[in-house]
């Protein structure tokens, strides 16, 4: 979604999620982990519980997608994206979700968690 | 976006912002209230602050946005979309925003959280 949204100050507080998706994620020397897909979001309380990283190439039934949980990316001005000081084999290692249960998360992403050491949302 | 997120069963606890963004929003009579264009998340903490309506049309600098609290909008799947048992006539009276400051809201927002008698994430 291209609009005025993509293109506010990056110091504020809040971020559009339009803004979130698509946006590069990187590691701390830089190399490109992948791109945000979209966050999830939990409909009741409206905590994003995790990122869904891509890894180029578009999405199809059976996808497995990457999980990665909110509070390990933080957003670098400087490099136009998010940056979560992880490897690209770490994130290969982690549990992964066919793309069509990422919204029905609750029993499966407890190893999600459990391997990024991560807190839980709920 | 369109991929298989935006396909999925509407009963489960998570949703994706790609699917969010696009969706209706209805009164509990049915009128279509407007669209809505993305959700504003707290960068820190991952909770939604607000959705961001939209009432047809694209957004260019200088337009005002209506923000309304996430906890007014609950999805309905039966009608493909979120309902919020506000009034058209509420959410124009209701304090908007410059669209470039949607990211900035802390000082401004509590006039919004006020009018819609709802309670801040922070």
């Amino acid at each position: 979604m291209t609009d005025m949204t993509t293109a506010m100050d990056q110091s504020h507080e809040l971020i559009s999620s339009a803004r979130v998706e698509g946006t590069p994620v990187y590691s701390p020397q830089g190399d490109k982990l992948g791109t945000i897909h979209a966050v999830m979001i939990h409909k009741t309380t409206g905590q994003v519980a995790y990122a869904v990283l891509q890894f180029g190439g578009l999405f199809g039934i059976g996808s497995h997608v990457h999980p990665l949980p909110w509070d390990k990316i933080t957003y670098d001005a400087g490099r136009h994206g998010y940056v979560a000081d992880v490897t690209r084999e770490q994130i290969e290692d982690a549990p992964s979700l066919d793309l069509d249960a990422t919204d029905r998360i609750r029993e499966s992403e407890t190893p999600m968690y459990s391997y990024w050491d991560s807190k839980p949302y709920w």
